[in-house]
C-alpha cells in the first residue's frame, strides 16, 4: 500500500499508509483533535482543513458546502489518498464557525427599499403661507390642507396633543415646518387615503437626518428590540434581554395566571415596558457611542439632532407571542389559558406610544403584528412573512418551538397552522437538572460509542449548573444513538459504565460528578426527564404531521424547514431528528432564520406593503385546534418513541443506527 | 260727558268722567300702581287687566297680542270709554311675566325626534354566539362582526381602554350584551359608514332606560350643562354657574394673557372642568331627586340603573366661544387675541371624555362644534342653527352681544358674519359703578319725566351696589330721553334736578344716594362712563350696517332679528333701539330666544342632521375682519350718538323724541 506524507501546520511531516484516517495520522503526529463523539463523524468538532493534496470524505456531515469546497473534512471521517497538508483549526475557531452559523446574519435592508414609496412615516417639509388679515384661516386648516396637498391625500386627524402643540411649532418655525405624517392605504387609490399627524418640528428636517423607528420582538424568554433608520432602512442597533416579566412566570400560562390576580396585570405590564424601554435607551446609546467615535476619528463632534434620542423615534411595530401582547397593552389574557381558548384581540388597532408606555416620541404610532389565535400570536405571522414562506412555491415548514411549539405548513397558496404545547422541558424546566440556556447551561453533549463518556460543551465556559433545551436534545439523541437508552427511553442497565445506575427512583445516566459540577451535585438525566422530552418531542412532531395530513401532503414534499426563534440558535437539527421531533428530511432543507419575529416586525416597520401581507397571512393561515383534534392523540402516541415507532419516517436515522454495530436498537 | 263706575279689584266702584286715564282713577280710588318712568308708556310696571268694560289703549308698548287679547292695557296710556272692571296684577307677579317673557321658554324636543333615525349613540343588544372549539374567533372579531351586521356598517373602531374591559363584560353577560356605539356618516350609503365602539355593558338594556348624554356651552361668564335623555330627546335637568375662570380674568383677552403665563394654561382648564364637572353632577343629583320623590309618592323604589350617575353619561356636545374651547382643551389660545387673530384649530376633531377631562364615562365622545374665527366661535354656529337662521328666506339678523358683540345676517342662501370688540362696558367693566349682573345689580332704570328722579330695578331685591350691562343701556336711553343727556352724551346741567352735578371729574348723573346703597356712596354715571357706553353701542350698531352694507341689503328689510346669549335675557330691547345699538324695527321682529349656544349643542347632540348643518353654517359663513374694514370705521363714527348722526335711521326713536315736548333734543 502507497505511503504518503502528512504534515499538520507547522508539525514535523509524518509518514502514514494510504487510507488511513486523518484522526488516526493526527493521534501518530501527536497533535490533539477533539472527538466528543467518539469519532463517530457525528460532532463536527474534528473538522480540519486540507490545504493541499488528496482525501476521501465518508460522511460530511456538519459540514457545509462551502465548507467541503474550502478544504474541510472530519478527521474521523477522513481518509489520506495522497501526500497532504492540513490545518488544525483552533477550537475556538472551530466553536464560533459552527455557532455563528446557527445564529441569525447580518440583517439587510430588503432589496429595493426605497422610503418614498414603501414608507408609511414620511417628513413632509412645508413653507406654509402665514395667516394675514385677508388670510385668516385657523393653523390647523392651513397645516392640513398644505399636508394633504403634499401627499394626495384625502384626510388627516391629529390628536388633542399634537394639537397643543402646533401653533407653537408652527410660529417658532416661522411657517417652515417639516411635519411627519404616518400615511394609511398607500395603496388606496388617492380619494380614499387617509393619514395622521403624530408630529411636526420647526425648520426643515435635512433629508440626511435619520428618522428612526423601532421594531419590537416580545418574546416570553427574550425582548429584542431593534432600532431602525426609516430612511435608509438600515438596523442601526440590535440589542435584546430576558423579559423582566420572568420573575413572576417563567411561561405564559403562570404568566396569564398571575396578571388576573390582584395587581398582576399591571405589574407584568410595567416588567415588559421596563425591559422594552430600557433597551431603547440601550439602542439609542448604542448608535450615538458609534456616531461620537466615528466623529472622534475624523476629530469632528456629532450634531446634537444627529443623535438618537428615544423620544425621536416615531413609529414602531411589536410582535410577540398573543398572550405577550396581551400583557403589554394590559388586555386580560385569562381566555386565552381557558377553554376555548380565544384571545382577545387578534387584530390589533394603532394605537399611540403615549396610551402603550413606550418611552419614545409620545405621539408615536404602534403597529402591533396580528395574532392568529391564542397559541399563534404575531411571532409566528410576522416569522412567516420573513422566512418567505407565504411567497413559496414549494411546500414549505416554519417552526418556532420553545414553550410552545407552533408550526405552518404551506406556500403561497395556502397555509396552515397549529400549536402544541410542547411544555417547558425544552426550556429547562420539567427536568430535574434543567436550567434556562444561560451561563452554566450545558448546551451539547456528545457521548463516546465505546466508553459512554460524554463531553459536554457549557455556555460561558464555566463549571456546568444543568442541562438547557438544546442540551437535552442532543444528550437524549447521544443516548440513543450509543445504545445508553431504547427507542421507549428505557436504560440499558447492562452498558460497562457506572454513568448509568439505579437510584431510589429508577435509573439514570449521570453526566457530570459532582466536583467537577458548579453546584457541587451530580448532573444525570433521569427516566422522568426523558419521558417528559419525549412527550415534549411527540406535540411537536404530531403537530407537524396533523398539519401535513389535514391538507394530505406528504412530509416528504416539505422542501425547506424554516426554523425562527430562539430554537434554531440553539440547537442541533441533527440530533433533533434522531430523537424523532423533526421530520427526517436532508439537511440543506433546514435553513435557520435568527429571530423571524423580530424581522417580520422589522420588515413590517419599513413597508406598508410588508404590513399588509403579514395581515393576509393572518387572514389565510387555517389554525387547526389540536387539542380537537383526534388525529393528533393518535400521532402524538406513535411519536412517543425513539425515533418513532414508523421507522420508515426517519431513513436517515435508521441508516445511522445500523451504521453503529455497538448499538442495539432494541427493548432493554 | 259720560259717567263711568270703575272697580279695582275688590275696592268700593268710584265714579270717574269718561276719557280719563285708568291710572288717574287708580290714584282717585287710592289704588298704588306703580309707574317708574313717570306715565310715559315706556316701562310696562303698570299693566292691568280690564276684566270687563271698554277702554281705549293709546299705546301697548310692552304687552304683546296675547296680553292685549287677555285684557291687558297700560294704566298710564289707557282711557275709559265704559263702565269697567279692573284687576291690578301683584307687582311681583307683573315683575314675573315681564321678566320671564325676557328668558328661554321650556325646551321642547324637536319635533320629529325619532332616537333610532336621528341618534348617532345607539344602544345595540346582541346575543352572540359563545365561542366554542369550532369557533375560537377573538373576542373582539366576534363582537365587531355582530354589532357591524346589526348597523349595517363597514367598519368599527374600538380604544385601547375599551378593549381592555370587553372580554370581562363578555363574559359576566354570558355573550348577551348591550354595545354603546357612536356612528358616523349616518347618511352615508351602509359601505362608507363607520363607528366606534363607546362601550360594552353585560346583558341586555331595557329600551325604558335613559341614555344619558350632556349639552355643554361654555361662556366666558356662564357654564351651562344640559342632561339629555338621548332615547326620549329629553332635556332632564338644566344647570348653570358662573365659569370659575372668572377669577383668574373677566373676559376672554384678559384669560388668553392668564394662559400664556407659567401655568396659566392648566389652571384655566382645571377651573372650566371644575365647573363643566360640578355641573353634571348637579344635574344629575336633579334627576335623581325627582325621580326618588316621584317614586315616594307612588310608595315605590327607584331601580340603581335608572338613577343617573355622571359615568353613565355617554356622549357630549360642546359650545362655547373659540377661546372657551381652546383654553378647555388646553389648546393655546395666544394667536386669537395677535394680530391676524387665527385660532389654533376651528374643526376639532371627535375627543373622548378621558383626553377632555369630563368626569363622565371615559370613553364617551365629545364633539365640540365647530368656530368660524378667532371671534365667532362654535357659540355662533350652534346659535344659528338653534335661531333657525340658516333655514327661513327671510333675511334676519342673529346677534350675540356680551364682551364682544357677534353677528350674524342671513338666511337659508347665504351668511356673513362679524365680531366687534364691544368692550366690557355691557358686562359693567369699564364703567365706575359698573358690575356684573349679580344681587345688588340695578338692572332696569327709569326716569320721571318730569322730576327727573329715578326708579330702579335691582336684582335680588336689596340695596344697589352698582349698575350691570342692562341697566347701563336703560339708564342711557332714559337719559336720552328724558334730557338729561344730549344726542352726544353731553349732560344738561340746566335741569331741575340736584342728581345731575359736577365733580372733579366733570359732570355726572346720581342713581342713588349714599344712604340708599350697600356701599354707601353714591352710584353714578359719568361722562367717562357714558363714551365707554356710547363707544360699545356703536361698535355693535356698526357691525350690523357693515355686514348689511357688504351684501347690499337695507337694515329695514330684516325681518327677524333673532336675539340669543345671556344679552336677551336681561335686555329691554326698545332701550337699546333708543340709544341706537339695534336697528329700529318693528318690536315683533325681535325674539328672544335665550342660550342659543346650549341649544344649538343641545340639538346637535340629538340629531347628526342637525351636527352637519352647523358644521355647514360654518363653512357658509363669510367672515368679515372689520379691524381691516374701513366701513367699519364709519359707521362706527356715525353710530357714536344717540340714536346716530342720520336719524332717518330710527324714525320710532325720532317719534317717540317728538311726542315728548319737555325733552329738547340738541346739544347742550
Amino acid at each position: 500500500m502507497a505511503e504518503h506524507q502528512i504534515v499538520f501546520d507547522q508539525s514535523e511531516p509524518i509518514t502514514v499508509l494510504e487510507g488511513m484516517k486523518l484522526a488516526d495520522a493526527a493521534v501518530q503526529a501527536g497533535i490533539f483533535i477533539n472527538q466528543p463523539c467518539g469519532g463517530q463523524g457525528r460532532c463536527g468538532r474534528c473538522a480540519v482543513q486540507v490545504l493541499s493534496g488528496e482525501v476521501r470524505r465518508r460522511s460530511t456531515l456538519r459540514l457545509s458546502k462551502e465548507d467541503v469546497e474550502n478544504g474541510f473534512a472530519l478527521a474521523c471521517q477522513t481518509v489520506i489518498l495522497d501526500d497532504v497538508s492540513i490545518h488544525v483549526p483552533d477550537q475556538d475557531v472551530l466553536e464560533r464557525r459552527l455557532t455563528s452559523s446557527l445564529s441569525a446574519h447580518e440583517v439587510e435592508v430588503p432589496s429595493g427599499y426605497d422610503y418614498k414609496r414603501h414608507q408609511t412615516l414620511r417628513r413632509i417639509p412645508l413653507s406654509l403661507p402665514p395667516p394675514t388679515m385677508d388670510d385668516q384661516r385657523d393653523d390647523w386648516s392651513r397645516l392640513d390642507l398644505a399636508i394633504r396637498q403634499e401627499v394626495g391625500f384625502s384626510s388627516l386627524t391629529i390628536s388633542l396633543p399634537t394639537l397643543r402643540r402646533i401653533g407653537a411649532v408652527l410660529r417658532e418655525g416661522n411657517w417652515e415646518v417639516t411635519a411627519v405624517v404616518n400615511l394609511n392605504n398607500l395603496t388606496s387609490s388617492e380619494g380614499e387615503r387617509s393619514g395622521t399627524l403624530i408630529g411636526l418640528l420647526p425648520g426643515h428636517v435635512p433629508e440626511s437626518e435619520p428618522l428612526w423607528g423601532i421594531s419590537v420582538d416580545i418574546g416570553t424568554t427574550t425582548v429584542t428590540v431593534w432600532l431602525v433608520d426609516l430612511i435608509s432602512g438600515k438596523v442601526e442597533a440590535q440589542t435584546a434581554e430576558y423579559n423582566r416579566q420572568i420573575q413572576l412566570g417563567e411561561d405564559v400560562i403562570s404568566r396569564i395566571i398571575f396578571s388576573s390576580k390582584n395587581n398582576g396585570q399591571e405589574e407584568l405590564k410595567a416588567l415588559v415596558l421596563k425591559s422594552i424601554n430600557g433597551l431603547i435607551d440601550r439602542a439609542c446609546s448604542k448608535v450615538n457611542h458609534q456616531l461620537q467615535s466615528e466623529s472622534a476619528k475624523s476629530n469632528g463632534s456629532v450634531a446634537p439632532k444627529a443623535l438618537c434620542q428615544p423620544e425621536r423615534i416615531m413609529k414602531a411595530t411589536v410582535a410577540g407571542n398573543s398572550t405577550m401582547l396581551h400583557l403589554l397593552l394590559g388586555i386580560p389574557a385569562e381566555s386565552i389559558r381557558l377553554s376555548p381558548f380565544v384571545t382577545a384581540i387578534n387584530y390589533l388597532p394603532v394605537l399611540t406610544a403615549r396610551e402603550v408606555g413606550f418611552q419614545i416620541f409620545p405621539e408615536a404610532s404602534i403597529h402591533c403584528l396580528p395574532n392568529v389565535a391564542s397559541y399563534v400570536g404575531a411571532d409566528i405571522t410576522a416569522g412567516v412573512h420573513a422566512s418567505g414562506l407565504d411567497k413559496t412555491d414549494e411546500v414549505s415548514l416554519f417552526l418556532d418551538i420553545g414553550t410552545n411549539g407552533e408550526m405552518v405548513l404551506g406556500n403561497e397558496d395556502w397555509l396552515v397552522t397549529c400549536a402544541c404545547s410542547a411544555g417547558p422541558a425544552f426550556e429547562g424546566a420539567g427536568v430535574h437538572d434543567g436550567m434556562r440556556a444561560t451561563h452554566g447551561a450545558i448546551e451539547e453533549v456528545w457521548i463516546d460509542g465505546e466508553t459512554y463518556e460524554p463531553t459536554l460543551n457549557i455556555i460561558g465556559d464555566i463549571q456546568p449548573k444543568g442541562l438547557c433545551g438544546s442540551g437535552l436534545i442532543s444528550l437524549i439523541a447521544e443516548m440513543f444513538l450509543t445504545g445508553v437508552i431504547d427507542k421507549g427511553g428505557n436504560f440499558n442497565s447492562h452498558l460497562p459504565t457506572e454513568r448509568i445506575r439505579k437510584k431510589k427512583n429508577g435509573w439514570e445516566y449521570v453526566l457530570a460528578w459532582g466536583d467537577e459540577t458548579k453546584t457541587g451535585h451530580d448532573i444525570a438525566i433521569t427516566r422522568v426527564d426523558i419521558d417528559n422530552l419525549l412527550r415534549a418531542k411527540a406535540a411537536i412532531y404530531a403537530g407537524i404531521t396533523v398539519l401535513a395530513d389535514s391538507i394530505g401532503v406528504p412530509l416528504e414534499t416539505v422542501t425547506q424547514v424554516l426554523i425562527g426563534g430562539s430554537f434554531g440558535k440553539y440547537i442541533n437539527v441533527e440530533k433533533a431528528v434522531q430523537i424523532g421531533m423533526l421530520p427526517d428530511l436532508p439537511w440543506k432543507h433546514f435553513h435557520f432564520l435568527g429571530n423571524t419575529s423580530v424581522l417580520g416586525a422589522y420588515q413590517a416597520i419599513l413597508s406598508d406593503d410588508s404590513m399588509r401581507q403579514i395581515k393576509e397571512i393572518a387572514n389565510r393561515m387555517t389554525y387547526i385546534e389540536l387539542s380537537a383534534d383526534n388525529s393528533f392523540y393518535e400521532a402524538f402516541t406513535s411519536a412517543l418513541f425513539l425515533p418513532h415507532t414508523d421507522l420508515t419516517r426517519f431513513p436517515s436515522v435508521t441508516e445511522m443506527l445500523e451504521e453503529m454495530p455497538h448499538t442495539l436498537v432494541r427493548e432493554f
